[in-house]
């Protein structure tokens, strides 16, 4: 019989995390004040974090432990199954054989609990009783509605207005795990009250729910926030993925040649890759590929500089890939995507030859997401989506060119909350964006020049 | 730490079904002929039902073997896991040990995935290429999507009308899958017209569904009928959730005391219990419990006597727990449990005294769900949730006693698409209707006097 799930042993879960930066020729330039465009200091950013964290995200460690309990939660749902995408692979008629390590399967229902779960409990053990974050398609607000609900904290979620009228069902799923949440922008915060004024009917973004959530953060002492990719301590979180499925590996004794993920802020990708990006500056050959919607082509278009992480130029500035900070994307369905920045551990990693990066268009994504769907059986959120549709053109190159090739990708979340993008798609609606170049210039001309 | 999740290996998954009928003192009387109410033959079973099914149907042995394309498609989800349910345990207080199985783990999200594997399967072996079926709150009209799309059957799907508007987002996952549907009644059938003509504004009922499901398959040469729930061969199907319970438990040198499901036709309960009546059988002490609505209370309020499966009266006649065929129950979100009847084995097995029954109201189950939401992160579907209300009942029974007792209880379904019943609870709206007693009474009054 078929072996289509390989199922690490509980004892066998990774214990540490994988910090990329010290293994990096470069690692990521210091963040800068917002006013004085100097580095910032830890005394400046433990306004909004907490110090447990400040110190992963500073760290030139390259393993940091996990702590007991973060792993007993872990053991909720993780090790998380490697699938072997037979039914795919099948369907392709490629001779390459297809893998995907599967996010889904943790209660919020996405890769984004590995992070939330972290922050929850580093937050707790520093006395903060209340956590505030923007989120996009809303994987990463339920995420962290469910890790403060287990740890008793309190959580207030500013949710992208676009997807907020989307996907009405994880506002639902956020008010059951005892959060609050509210459309972005709102008229809770001056951020989100000066843009509301100036575009009354603007979809949001989620550099305009960053700045929301930081601004709640900052003016009330019992509360911090909390990201949902981007910074260090983020990816290093999610690279029990990655760690975890080369354990997998091992059980078959197999070894991916392509490694692929969705990117928005680059978390969910760089959890998967990075333990790979180890082996690849090792010596080890091995193609690593992100892929990003065409709407929002930050890795392909933007540029590697300083700019905000987010839109009211609250946060401090950050060296990485950018498509400026005021840039508002077009209201794709996979709203996780929808970010100017990228995480500026993988705009290193880019920078350095380790990943290369493609970017697609949404109807390629949802043709993808039913091809799986009717193959493998689960209906994929449309983030992941790109992540299949990279997986498949992979699959088809191998096809094309008669070669054996192992690919893996990261199954980073279920689409349970997005059915109206598949409804839209199947009833021929989407749009297929292309890159928007004139406002991308327009943004990136409004940058400051640093460095 | 904590051993949350108990993983049965993939070598050590059941490869044979438990048929229940021959250790009942006395096996489901036959099914009869609609028209002369004399026992129906297999020929005229045989033009919505494959042989294969048939035979199962009629079966006297204790023991089915799976064949093994099934337990391949299996093998995508199963083993499910066991999940010890600490965080619930410790809200509650209770010195019980409570656990549940977990099937939302199958793609379409619920135990029905077990028959629609096996349906698809043995229709696909006798060349039927399209499925008719019903569905109510929608988990069985996605899993038999699901299923027929891995063995290319085409799929039609009557969802009860009043889900179908409460649950939008089933008919999109339904779509995905490449199968058609309809709310029911529809004005596809006969049947449905008919009682479109005479209640244009009635919900729907599961009764009405399978009446257009039944015309549908009886009506075209290529298509045969699924059901899923009520019949010997369903139930069956799922008896591979208990066999693998009970091997779970023996993993950790355990037993349960209390075995819990909720019920509607009664599948996923018998799944669950029918291997442990078994071992009741044979004396061991055991409790066995269904949860039921009050809105429809099958078991606890029902008579034990030949009614029709749907409401045109074109299915066979059934020896079972019925409210009478032509009986609406109040629209409650859990629409997998708004059905009049109750399998015949199950019906043999509470006549036996192996099976107690409880009937509860909805917002005693929606606050159950949350509390296990808040505690174990699954969102429940309203279905799945009468159990939960069960294991707390006994839960806090224990802690009044004193008592350490062993809670097993089926997690049939997750609530992914149900949540807007947790938006009507949170908000107050949801009514908790009483046993609708002289409704039942009249419909019962109208049954035929057989036996």
């Amino acid at each position: 019989m078929l072996q289509r799930r390989i199922r690490l042993p509980d004892d066998k879960i990774p214990t540490q995390w994988l910090n990329l930066a010290p293994y990096l020729k470069n690692p990521p330039a210091p963040y800068l004040d917002p006013a004085t465009y100097q580095p910032a200091s830890p005394e400046q950013m433990a306004v909004i974090f907490p110090m447990g964290l400040l110190q992963q995200e500073m760290s030139a460690d390259p393993w940091i432990d996990i702590p007991e309990p973060i792993l007993d939660i872990y053991s909720m749902y993780r090790p998380t199954p490697l699938h072997r995408a037979y039914g795919l692979e099948k369907a392709l008629g490629t001779p390459a054989k297809i893998y995907y390590k599967n996010e889904s399967v943790s209660p919020p229902g996405s890769h984004k609990t590995n992070t939330a779960v972290a922050q929850a409990y580093y937050n707790k053990m520093e006395g903060v009783t209340r956590l505030s974050t923007e989120t996009g398609a809303g994987q990463w607000g339920s995420a962290l509605s469910f890790a403060c609900k287990l740890f008793d904290l309190a959580c207030t979620v500013y949710m992208v207005k676009v997807s907020y009228h989307q996907k009405p069902y994880r506002k639902s799923m956020i008010n059951v795990w005892g959060a609050e949440i509210f459309p972005s922008p709102s008229d809770k915060t001056n951020a989100g009250r000066a843009i509301l004024e100036q575009y009354p009917d603007t979809p949001g973004s989620l550099g305009i729910a960053i700045s929301e959530a930081v601004e709640d953060a900052a003016t009330h002492d019992d509360t911090k926030y909390s990201l949902g990719s981007v910074l260090n301590h983020v990816l290093l979180h999610q690279t029990i993925i990655g760690l975890e499925a080369k354990k997998q590996f091992d059980m078959i004794g197999e070894s991916p040649d392509v490694v692929i993920g969705c990117v928005g802020g680059g978390s969910n990708f760089a959890g998967l890759a990075f333990p790979y990006a180890v082996d690849k500056i090792s010596g080890k050959e091995l193609k690593i590929i992100g892929i990003e919607p065409t709407a929002c082509p930050t890795m392909t278009k933007g540029e590697f500089r300083y700019d905000f992480g987010d839109t009211a130029k609250m946060t401090p500035l950050i060296k990485m890939h950018t498509l400026g900070h005021d840039f508002v994307p077009p209201g794709i369905h996979a709203g996780g995507l929808r970010y100017h920045g990228l995480a500026p551990l993988l705009s290193c990693a880019i920078d350095e030859g380790l990943i290369d990066a493609i970017a697609v268009v949404q109807n390629d994504v949802f043709k993808s997401a039913v091809l799986f769907a009717q193959t493998e059986g689960i209906i994929p959120a449309p983030e992941t989506s790109h992540a299949i549709c990279g997986a498949i053109r992979e699959a088809l190159r191998a096809k094309e060119e008669g070669k054996e090739k192992t690919i893996l990708f990261n199954f980073s979340g279920h689409g349970h909350f997005d059915m109206s993008a598949y409804d839209n798609y199947l009833a021929g609606n989407l749009i297929d964006y292309e890159y928007p170049e004139e406002k991308v210039r327009e943004s990136l001309a409004r940058l400051p020049k640093i460095g």
